[in-house]
């Protein structure tokens, strides 16, 4: 194909193994110009950066050209529109290491915020995340299978077809295995977790804290239908105002057609 | 009053005059517990400190007590729930130096996602940020009594009528002028800045960027009756997801009797 232009950015870095494999993946459906944080930032939310300036470097990694920047994935949203003067017909995050399913992992994630990002501003955008402890995980070939045809399914689909009235940017959550139930359609859950400080003493004897948490699940949601297995697609907005404020609309049958399509795809896989 | 417990926290840091003139005015609603970041953290979002652990110190500064912490405004939700015990009836954050109206500020600010962070754990959670450049703003006696009488007001409110069904935190915008023309309801106009990066040269040869922005105002948003003087109040959910996922649920009728009172409260005001 190779006529679409493809922006990547993740939140992992330019270290993750999941970078490559998101990569190579969408060479098979256009251009790519990827886009990352020199440090990973997990958890990093919508950061953007006002009070120091933007450093980009082009690096050569895992054999792919990859734009380094010493900020956030909103960050290399802007850097590539304001420096490197792209205008891509699709913004892909990830592939992150580690799901976003619920609110609470959607606010907290900056693979997700970068694609909301892009959705404020106009470009199709699809964050992908997959449930994996490790970046490693990518080295299973059976697992990059998986999330190559996710991705490339997906990426092709909508640049084929054409974006979603209403919709800023869709979070793709793909499940630990890959046996795959096929791909569905789910609610966020509100919380993710049941987060506590684990305390410590460090060797000066001073008091520090780590947050953890324990993951629940609720039923018919996101995080439920990912632990059983299904390929996970919910449509997002770039807005937090109430919806009386910003608009009660309905989702477009467009997307149901896009989720079948995905479900058919993954429901016929067999590796 | 004193029997109700207020969780304050800024994006700002300690050092910002906001802090103290915040803590003082909601002395006069209820017991109040400060817990900020150590280094400002505007344009931070709903970060939240997963990869290294926290340490929280206790300081004396203004004549307040506040707790310090190498983290985020999210963070401080966190350890005011998790390392203090604190169960608060209320969670403040700000007041911002700088206003927050529009998606892409709320997407922004580290003050709005730390209310949109103690909403999604259920607490009443107010935001306030001030359209002004600098926290010295706060040093004019009119202006600060302004501050006062928005943030008393607006806190007492809730605290003696209860929380809005369906409403996880509201923002609430300052205009630049101590003289505003009363409260109002706004929805949130999407962008809120033209930006671009600003190329420079460091000592070193090496090109570097800063992010600069230039205000846009579209009629009847948030951001036009910012500008006009309004105090501008904005409610907020949790949440990223499609609206039609979420619940696409009404405004309670008792917002607009909050709105009503703020506005009174206002207009019957003179210095």
């Amino acid at each position: 194909m190779g006529k679409y232009e493809i922006l990547l950015v993740n939140d992992d870095g330019f270290m993750s193994k999941g970078l490559p494999l998101t990569f190579r993946a969408l060479q098979e459906v256009g251009e790519v110009t990827a886009i990352v944080p020199e440090v990973p930032k997990s958890g990093g939310g919508h950061s953007v950066t006002l009070h120091k300036p933007i450093f980009v470097r082009e690096l050569q990694i895992y054999g792919i050209t990859t734009y380094v920047i010493n900020g956030t994935p909103v960050d290399a949203v802007h850097v590539a529109k304001s420096i490197l003067g792209l205008d891509p017909d699709l913004v892909v995050s990830g592939v992150n290491v580690g799901e976003n399913t619920s609110m609470q992992n959607i606010l907290y994630s900056g693979t997700v915020e970068a694609a909301i990002e892009a959705g404020l501003f106009g470009y199709p955008s699809l964050a992908f995340s997959a449930d994996v402890g490790s970046d490693t995980a990518f080295e299973d070939p059976k697992y990059a299978a998986l999330v190559r045809k996710v991705v490339i399914a997906a990426s092709a689909y909508v640049l084929k077809h054409g974006w979603f009235k209403g919709v800023d940017c869709i979070s793709i959550n793909i499940p630990s295995t890959h046996r795959t139930k096929g791909a569905v359609m789910a609610k966020a859950q509100r919380l993710r977790f049941i987060q506590n400080y684990e305390r410590r003493i460090d060797p000066r004897g001073r008091e520090y804290y780590w947050l953890v948490g324990k993951r629940i699940t609720e039923s018919e949601t996101d995080s439920y239908y990912l632990s059983q297995g299904y390929v996970v697609i919910t449509p997002l907005r770039s807005d937090l105002t109430h919806p009386s404020l910003s608009g009660c609309i309905e989702l477009p049958e467009e997307i149901y057609d896009f989720i079948e399509y995905l479900n058919k795809i993954l429901t016929n896989y067999r590796i």
